[in-house]
Parts: structure tokens; C-alpha cells; sequence
């Protein structure tokens, strides 16, 4: 099997929840799978010396629009949430311990949690409702919440970051294939022409 | 026949290049009609705090890379002009002149000055290039070149961006389907489908 598809995400990302609601089945028709690394857009955004998309004048307001007609096109329920944009450290923190810990759960924690996000508007960096999201999967939520406080696992998403930032992650979401990089929820018909006939 | 689509461009966006290059037909298909209106990105960059995007850290790189695929994705001949960014307040005023005294040749000059920028390199922004470009159109060179210094055309086009700029174009290329905005040639999907199955 060829190697997997890299998948670097904020979990308070619009356009980085609509791209994972559609890149497994997309890899899957590609004989592909897809590693799901959480990253802080913050983090990128101040290397890149960006503002957060709804804080641009006029891109903002278009932005908002923009999440919702995507939402649309892609046919995936979304609704804006109250809060954005927020720091997503605990949420990311939560999925690389489920990915070190109980890996079977770590993706699905990811699609509940954005969901949770952004169709029901709640803080999914709040310790208890990540606990709460992770338990109606059957995770442990008391070894979860504990263990997101780890210092070791703390470092491990510094690193995941700064690694990312080093290889041109500016934004998310962002897709490596073969090396190649993709940007973007829009880039996801790219992709699938990449994975269909190669390089182009 | 519903109203027609109005798309803004600047002559030197790569994205713009790319969607002018496929935006008649799909109109076509609709049975809608384009009516395609030169800005002036730098003007709009300003009003949004917004850098040229390839001066962005780490952007800048990937957008490089991103204009050659997304040409290659969308089968249009592209070619990285050496002198970019760069201003297009001549080629936007030959396109007004020509909208309002030669009009059949104004649409035609659009993709072959932008053609010979983002093919073959050359500065269309320079009055002798712009003049040669139209004169293999048989527009009257002469006139044109003359016609752009016209202090009125200049006000008509001061009056075009900020028009648009007050409408809310923040970039390039950006589009009103029933006054319905999108930003960018990797939304040509949407507008598609929004011809053809209106509002969604």
C-alpha cells in the first residue's frame, strides 16, 4: 500500500473540518489512508505574520459566508460557533494521547469534536467536554483528561507544531501526498487528481 | 437572459489568469454573459492590511508551486513572469479605454495581454507592449496609447476599484453571480453550481 496521506488540521479550523469530513472516503477510492496531525493554526499564523481569516477587513466578513456555502457544496452540516476563533491546545493535546494511548478511538474523537464544535457550538478545549465527547466513545475519560496534562505530551505537540512550521505548514488544512503539499479544503479535487494519475 | 456575471480581476493575478481563462464557457453553459472589470489588487491589499502573496512567509513559497499546478489542473499555459508583483494601472486603464471606444476588441485584448504576461514574460503594464498587443487585434495602437493618459479614463478607473473595494473585493479574482460574491478561481465550483441550481 502506498504511504499515507499527511493531514495537518486545527481543530477550530472551518475549512479544516470540512476536508476531514471528505478525505477518507477520497483516500480510501485511492487505496490510501490518511495520518490526522493536529497542529496550532496560532502558532503558524504568527511565523507567517497572519491574522485569523475573520479578523482580515472585508476578507472576514466574506470568510464567514464563505464557510457556510462551503459547508454546503460539500454537504456537511455546519454551523458557525460563538466562539471563534479559539485555541484548540487542549483538543490537539487529547487527540495525540488517543493516538499514543487508544489509537482506535483518536479519529473518531477528531470528527466528534469538531462536529461538537461546529454544528453545536461547544468548547471542545474545555477539559470536560473533551471528557465528555471522548466518553460517548468509550474511551476513558478520567485517563484522558489526566493524561493531557503530561509534560512529555505537551513537549510531543510543541514538536508535532514546530515540525510542521518547518516544512511549510502555514495553514490548515494541510495535506502532504508523496511530499507534495495541498492547502486548503479546495485543493481537495488536486488531491484526488494526484492520487488518480500521479504527479501533474 | 438573467443578468450577466461580474468578474474583477487584476491583469497580473496568476488566479485571475486561470479563472478569465475559464469563465466564458461555464457563463456559456448558463446562458449567462461576463463582464469582466480591471482593479487594482495593490488598492485592495490596502484596505485589508493584506501582503502580495507571495511576499508571505512560507505562502509565498507554496503559492509559487500553486500557480503551476492549479494551471496544469485547469490546462492553461502558465509561465512564473520574472517581474512579480508588479502594478497593471496601464493594461486596467486599455481595458476601460477599450470597453468604452473599440469594445469588441476589449475582451480579446484582456486574455491576450494576460496571456503574454504569464506565458511569455512580458511586461504588459509598459504603453509600447500594451499597444503592440492591441495592434495584433487591429485595434488603432495609436489611439489607445494616447487614450490611457486621458485624465477622465484615469478617474473612470480610480472610481472602478473603489467601487469594488467598497462592495467588498478584497482579491482577485472575485465574482457577483446575482449579487452573490466568491472570491478566488478555486470557486469556480460553486459558481457553477450556483448557475445551475441558483442559491444554495
Amino acid at each position: 500500500m502506498a504511504d499515507p496521506i499527511e493531514f495537518f488540521f486545527d481543530f477550530a479550523s472551518p475549512y479544516s473540518y470540512l476536508a476531514a469530513a471528505q478525505i477518507e472516503p477520497l483516500a480510501a477510492r485511492h487505496g490510501r489512508s490518511v495520518e490526522f496531525k493536529p497542529i496550532l493554526l496560532g502558532v503558524a499564523f504568527k511565523v507567517s505574520g497572519q491574522l485569523p481569516l475573520v479578523d482580515v477587513p472585508l476578507k472576514g466578513d466574506y470568510s464567514r459566508r464563505d464557510f457556510e456555502r462551503s459547508a454546503r457544496f460539500a454537504g456537511v452540516p455546519f454551523r458557525m460557533p460563538s466562539l471563534f476563533p479559539m485555541g484548540t491546545v487542549n483538543a490537539a493535546r487529547a487527540m495525540l494521547w488517543l493516538q499514543a494511548n487508544d489509537p482506535s478511538h483518536a479519529t473518531p474523537f477528531m470528527h466528534r469534536a469538531m462536529r461538537a464544535y461546529f454544528t453545536e457550538d461547544r468548547n471542545i478545549n474545555e477539559a470536560a467536554i473533551i471528557g465528555e465527547v471522548a466518553g460517548t466513545l468509550g474511551v476513558d475519560s478520567a485517563r484522558l483528561v489526566a493524561g493531557i496534562q503530561e509534560p512529555a505530551l505537551k513537549e510531543r505537540l510543541r514538536a508535532q507544531v514546530d515540525s510542521a512550521v518547518a516544512r511549510g505548514v502555514f495553514g490548515a488544512p494541510y495535506l502532504f501526498v508523496d511530499g507534495e503539499p495541498f492547502w486548503g479544503n479546495d485543493r481537495l479535487p488536486h488531491v484526488e487528481r494526484w492520487l488518480a494519475q500521479g504527479p501533474f
